[in-house]
């Protein structure tokens, strides 16, 4: 990939939120939003190394904005939107 | 457990509200938000360091907002919105 | 006691209130609200170190807010609503 | 005097107000307010020592808030309210 | 070109908008504005050195605003307006 | 003069507005506040050496405030609020 | 000149607006304001080096207030307020 966060800026892929529940189909419009992705790349100035690149990202559901680049939606977030990381596998 | 606090941010479980008063149980829509609770985790932009892990927060009843991982409701709090610990065991 | 104030947190009680007005006694309800307490414990931001435990501190009648901790009710300030200490014995 | 200012507050005693205006006394609720004062106590982070005990405080008229002590009304200044000090004797 | 960013600014030329959409030609007025641009130059306050001349800055489509000069019209960004860069070749 | 600026406070003495408008006499209520002043005092934080005392200060005419001493009206300003300096003699 | 500008102030002449459009004269009050002028004076506490006497500024059209000086209406302007130089000449 070509594109690098700048400042305190931290690029996320959200997760993608459940396709059902309780066995019937949520519509498109009407998927919640999730309040965690992937973390893609870091801004040069994000001053705590906890947030770094793969780790899953925890923010508040409201905080951010989204750019379209190609196919994939990123969710733009400043350093201080995230609340915690999530990583099950480290 | 796989969450880790970012920033200046507190994660903590808020106590449990009383489940009667005076023996009359209380609903649990009507039960009120308590002031305090365990840390869970704590962010590495944290300056006071007697704000750690396991330590009973005390906070304004209103302060911080709730996220649900799984079975368990987190309040994340930042920093300053913690004003003492309580610590009947050490 | 076992609780301890974070942050920039002055944690006090209250003086209390007098009992009555020229011989009148004065209803729970319309007791005024008074400006000094005695200063139980102090946050470790707290940079004026003229600010410590078992001092009376004054303060704005309006400033900070009260969290009830079993039999008794402190008042939670921040360090720059104390305008200043009034200690008669020292 | 037990008092001591803290933080960035200066505690001073407002000059009293003219008596009388044409030979005219002016009832009590009609004096006004003046802009100056003796400087009583200073807080400690206080940084300009240019205000300092016993000199005479101008200010804004609308500035700092008053509290009685015993016979005695003060009014409570921020260091950046008092705009110059008057020291005729010195 | 004799322009040179000051401060924290950032100038940049943004990428044109697409001329058709579904084979359907877009009338100038209807263009939408697009959120990258070519960076012409930086400012000497610019704190994050991955911001310089000839990347691709990407933004929040709403900021900055705009100057013409000569033919060219140019987006003045603030540093914190830019939350990423791209650039395909390097 | 015994008055000392504190803090970041510059005192000025305004220029008088001019008496007459093309030989018609100005009523004193309509005359126009001036921009300028010589500076009398100046506070030991005002961090820029070029404003001191006896030099003329050019201000926003709707910047500071006034204080009547005895005889003398002072406009009272902050460091920022001084835009220039304008000293034919020198 | 014996104007100095003071703290992060810089002291702008503006370009002329051009006379006419398409051969229309343009009467003064309809002149635009122009977004360029020659920097005259730059303040001590301006931090940006690359701002300094004798180089045009470029800035926001509504950035600054106008003081009239003898014959000579200049722009007053923060440092913040310029977002570039162009100096074909250099």
């Amino acid at each position: 990939m070509t594109i690098k966060a700048t400042n305190d800026c931290v690029w996320v892929i959200r997760d993608t939120p459940p396709e059902e529940v309780n066995g019937v189909a949520i519509p498109d419009s009407a998927k919640p939003k999730v309040h965690k992705g992937k973390i893609i790349t870091v801004g040069k100035l994000v001053s705590d190394d906890t947030i770094k690149t793969n780790r899953i990202a925890i923010f508040n559901k409201s905080a951010g904005f989204e750019i379209q680049e190609g196919e994939i939606e990123y969710t733009i977030l400043r350093q201080l939107d995230i609340v915690g990381t999530d990583d099950p596998v480290k």
